[in-house]
């Protein structure tokens, strides 16, 4: 068996993590037991929410250990198998990343076929990241055709999915927010009606001119002041889903919260976070629609692929700066 | 006719309003047109949504007109009538309060039985009021039988009824906050399971006393540190129905919101705004329970009334204040 590198919690980070948050470890491949296989990784994913995992609260997932590796999605090969239902050659989504080698129960696997997609895809817009997007947006928000949806981080792997699908179900107007110029015109180029950079003035103001009649969904992963205009512009019975709030992840100080929230009577606004996990009863046809969709040429994704397990720190940081066009992951 | 007396709004109040918000008014009680008929009003309610009328800012409903009557909920006896449907001496209820006689078209008014029930109970638990604690518990927060609830202003109108009805439809444990020792008495003489008062400590922790194992439902009538630690209590797929904002009506600056908001998404909470005025379709079901707990005994209702015309401003100040127990109202 060949060495295994993967990379440990180092430290808990105070505010931003760093470099040193992380470290590289190199260990031997341990040989499989009885009903175990042992993946060879492709890709790995980095996420917003392992940074919640970094400090150690009591959470919805736990936290991870320190002086331990670090886990999340991940695709690749079985290179040995003592499991009866997979076989060495088998390619498998499963949750231990951030590492060359996995080993792992059987069950702990999903096989994927990888002729129908380029495996990648499994771990974006056929995966969790596009299910979190369909679910979101259609079940959580329930977004009815002929509606305006905003979504900030738009540019992001989720973000992204949500706008095209909410086009493709017929949402009246999509407008999408984003920190780069780039972005902007990425997001004009997938069909946005509007978007905006955050950066370029007040959101409340920004969002008022993409959506001069208001909206009736708001797609939330930032947070904070995002989510505050996003009150402001709502229309009655309208709804926000909360996927992430990555602009206050790194704070150390309680952030600040929405000061219009009292709108929400008024307005009769529904206000729900969602996580992914409770709504697997929706895979089957989220994979019919994307898949008819990507079959179509109707529905684009964006992958930033940084190369290697010594750079999947880096990748994690460029994440959190909001450096990737759509999805993030680590080539292994 | 007799002369009229009528609460005019003197000036738009900043922060909290006083006696010179109001000016007492005389006038002469008009006589009806065709289809009107003329109320010699018994009751009137304040209630806290009035305070936000006082603004001129758009909202749900338009803000009151300076040196024009206030209005309201009003119950009384038909004194004339132009209206074929509507006989003198019946009894209705309508929304020209804040006056002694009310003249409106019939179509605007509804008849009300008072051999039924004590009229007062037309403003209070048999009325708007009683159909907001019922609507907001039972659809708004979808409450389930064995589910631990929270209300806030729990001696007040809506508050009280929230508890109550709450133990009656099989929650596992009633929880109530309020203002002086003497509503936290009252509140466990209605059968909640604990109360407290909030000023003996943060809501937080008064909160983890008495819900240990914590809520699945908070009826916030508050906003602010209620809402705030109610985030912070609830139970994986809790609900919050947000009925009113009381602490926040007479800030000037922007009020400090929920800083852990964060929280919606790993517990996958839902935050709902809502007014009474969607949920009439639940009136038939609301009347049926109501007077059956009411006919059995299992149903209390407070009510504090204040006498005359020219003390309703002191009642809706003492309101703002919390001096009532259950529901406020003033009799003309």
């Amino acid at each position: 068996m060949p060495t295994n590198r993967e990379i440990h919690l180092a430290s808990r980070p105070q505010g931003w993590p760093t470099e040193d948050t992380f470290r590289l470890v190199e260990t031997d491949v341990p040989t499989p037991g009885p009903g175990q296989i042992v993946v060879r990784n492709q890709y790995m994913s980095v996420d917003p929410y392992m940074r919640g995992r970094m400090n150690d609260v009591k959470s919805y997932v736990p936290p991870f250990a320190l002086d331990a590796p670090l886990d999340g999605g991940a695709i690749g090969e079985v290179v040995a198998s003592e499991a009866p239902d997979v076989a060495v050659g088998d390619t498998v989504l499963h949750n231990l990343g951030w590492r060359e080698y996995a080993v792992l129960g059987a069950t702990s696997a999903r096989k994927v076929d990888p002729s129908l997609a380029p495996v990648s895809a499994y771990l974006s817009v056929l995966g969790m990241t596009g299910l979190t997007a369909y679910a979101g947006l259609l079940e959580v928000a329930a977004m009815k055709p002929g509606e305006t949806v905003f979504v900030s981080a738009a540019a992001g792997s989720v973000g992204s999915l949500v706008g095209q699908i909410a086009k493709l179900k017929g949402a009246g107007r999509v407008v999408g927010s984003a920190g780069t110029a780039a972005k902007v015109q990425r997001l004009k180029a997938l069909g946005f009606d509007a978007a905006f950079d955050y950066h370029d003035g007040p959101v409340r103001e920004s969002l008022r001119e993409a959506a001069p009649d208001g909206i009736d969904v708001y797609f939330d992963n930032v947070g904070g002041d995002h989510l505050e205009a996003a009150i402001s512009a709502l229309n009655l019975h309208g709804r926000v889903a909360i996927c992430g709030m990555i602009a206050q992840y790194n704070d150390t100080e309680p952030p600040a919260a929405p000061r219009n929230l009292a709108m929400v009577i008024g307005k009769r606004l529904t206000l729900r976070g969602f996580l992914v996990n409770d709504h697997g009863h929706l895979r089957e046809e989220f994979v019919r629609d994307v898949a008819g969709w990507l079959r179509e040429g109707q529905l684009s994704y964006d992958e930033t692929i940084i190369e290697g397990i010594d750079n999947a720190p880096a990748a994690f940081l460029g994440l959190l700066r909001g450096e990737n066009l759509g999805k993030m992951l680590v080539r292994l």
